[in-house]
């Protein structure tokens, strides 16, 4: 998924296929890789090493020849992969196979700056750690969702409007003067695309994640890759004027921004102007699931607005899939329905023909499940790979 | 730019080094892709016995052992590229550089349908090969742009709403029965998109370039991809519904689509409804430079239409430059203000901090550079270096 130029050439090619966990021989990886066998030879040797690669029995003696197949080893090392929210953060410890051991959730203030919340994150990490019987040196990266703009070479939030404190704040100095490993930050709903896609939809390669929540943004996969763009804020699709906006004033500073109108607070404003009582997401959510017609028709009016902001996306990239994620959500298919009736009427048919607009499957997972990937995949295609040198 | 999956294992990285004209050493070639010294020797063999690469000799005399350096021989072969339009087309002949060796363009009718069409395409193709001393046999590869959807793996258009007798028509099969070369067809605004940033932003990996003609589409270019999306339809935002679309029938069967109001023949029909007389795009660009005060006004209020959905563009792919072509590009600056007035006002801030809205450099050229480009990338990366098998 990263793409990232200083990886050794082939390095990235051998990854994927060792990290399917299926075992091959070296000549199979030489052949697969027309990467030399001297490099494949070196690699393997240096990835067994560390122990990231282990040799594999043959299925047929071979008579006391040593052992001539090798599969990635996913226990030999952990991630740690962290999804923070603006009140909400959760931390994980994954192995190579993006599998979670164990995982712990709390509320936070992401306003509290990045001392108070990274410190708690590193403590988190830690006590995890220690549950599943490890220890800082088991860690080989660290993947961090964090609710704003990422500059993604230098893992800075970059102009962040609800993180206070936080912009171009070096978040993986901080990390890395306790634990010295590579550490991946990206935008919250980027890791979220990524997860969900890992988690749910490893085939689909034309991917919209729309996460709905406080706020309203979008994670894009296309062709397989996750797309950041220009300055890495592809995606930020809550500040698009729609039809219904008018003058409604948005926490951006624009006005009739698709947030102002059909985000969680948005809705439950929406409902207090009709007298009915809700002040959260979560309030909305509750009042949905209890039957509240009032609540049941605001959502499903945000599903429209959304689905005209969406329309758009799909005219322009084609995706196969929309999954729509965030806690708003869990409201369930009174949003989705609100959504599909709108993109369904108004994109062109070719491209809605094969075009699925489903809630997210990983729900609360996706964000921590795409840090934790996002960790694994850096630390196997460059770190250690990249770090053997190629000698040909 | 095309990704194939049948690729050999590190031909598109020596393609990569080759094609800009480099001499190299089989050693740097081997250092810098991490091939085994076998697969590179076997490879330039191979590349030298078609003429493609040649020997290039050193600066420091070697005392008469072979030239050791190698370079791209771009006048080995030559690509065949077309540009058919609704009415008009274009066809050239490139060098593998892709420089325009000779090229005519002549008024069409794509519904005249692919056997007159093709026909025409074949005849000035080979009439242009004569031109410059080459013929059937120093052709490496076709690429074609049309004006509609193409299924990309199989180069036959898919539901064109345009091109009556086109559905499913096996372009790539009728021409190799004349000529027996890879066709690559795509459509003609993805051709456009390719042929812009290659020939005028080849360093702009993130490029929106956006066709205002007879209809209005986009090409897409992301973290220096050419995106098609899931079905082979990015791009198409002709028929997004826009604020003052309301219920202007368009000629997809919706209403209040972008193109219903801001292509060519809809700005003159808005013209002619205050009794201006118009009827062409190119009818408009006269009366513009002409100083027409409604014309200008016209074209002002389509730029700002184009640019609602821009923004909604702009804020979920994120580019660096959108540039504007097509036949109404001509108008100039009138337009391209339109556009950007409402770009700039409605986008959020890191979006457009470093964004350009331009007028294509590329012109009317566009289309049939893009397509060069494609056939000579699929050619030199694909057909050819494929078939030197891999030898570890």
């Amino acid at each position: 998924m990263s793409d990232s130029p200083l990886l050794a050439p082939g390095a990235s090619e051998l990854f994927q296929l060792l990290r399917d966990g299926s075992p091959r021989t070296r000549a199979e990886l030489a052949k697969s890789t027309g990467l030399a066998r001297s490099t494949i030879a070196a690699r393997v040797d240096e990835l067994m090493r560390m122990g990231l690669v282990t040799a594999v029995a043959d299925k047929v003696s071979t008579g006391g020849r040593p052992p001539s197949q090798f599969a990635l080893n996913p226990a030999a090392k952990v991630v740690i992969a962290a999804d923070l929210g603006a009140s909400h953060a959760t931390v994980a410890i994954s192995d190579l196979a993006g599998t979670v051991l164990a995982e712990s959730s709390e509320r936070i203030d992401i306003a509290d700056g990045p001392d108070a919340v990274l410190g708690w994150l590193l403590d988190g990490a830690r006590r995890l750690l220690a549950d599943v019987g490890r220890d800082d040196a088991s860690v080989a990266a660290i993947g961090i969702g964090v609710p704003g703009p990422v500059e993604h070479s230098s893992g800075r939030p970059s102009n962040p409007p609800i993180m206070p404190g936080w912009d171009r704040f070096d978040i993986p100095g901080w990390l890395q003067e306790h634990i010295a490993v590579p550490v991946l930050v990206d935008n919250d709903v980027n890791m979220m695309a990524l997860g969900e896609r890992a988690g749910a939809w490893p085939s689909v390669d034309n991917l919209l994640f729309v996460k709905i929540a406080t706020g309203i943004g979008a994670g894009l996969v296309s062709d397989g890759h996750l797309q950041r763009g220009a300055q890495g804020v592809a995606g930020d699709i809550g500040h698009v004027h729609v039809a219904r906006g008018g003058d409604v004033p948005c926490t951006c500073g624009n006005r009739g921004c698709l947030e102002a109108l059909a985000s969680g607070p948005a809705i439950a404003r929406n409902l207090r102007g009709i007298g009915v009582e809700a002040h959260t997401a979560s309030d909305v959510v509750e009042l949905v699931k209890r039957g509240n017609v009032e609540a049941i028709q605001a959502v499903r009016q945000a599903g429209r607005d959304i689905g005209e902001v969406l329309t758009t996306c799909v005219s322009l990239v084609n995706p196969s899939m929309i999954a729509i994620g965030g806690s708003m959500a869990r409201v369930g298919e009174h949003l989705i329905a609100g959504v599909r009736e709108v993109v369904y009427a108004r994109s062109a048919p070719l491209a809605t023909a094969h075009l699925s607009i489903v809630q997210s499957a990983t729900g609360a997972e996706a964000g921590v499940l795409g840090a934790g990937m996002l960790a694994v995949e850096h630390a196997l295609s460059h770190d250690v790979l990249a770090s053997s040198p190629v000698r040909v």
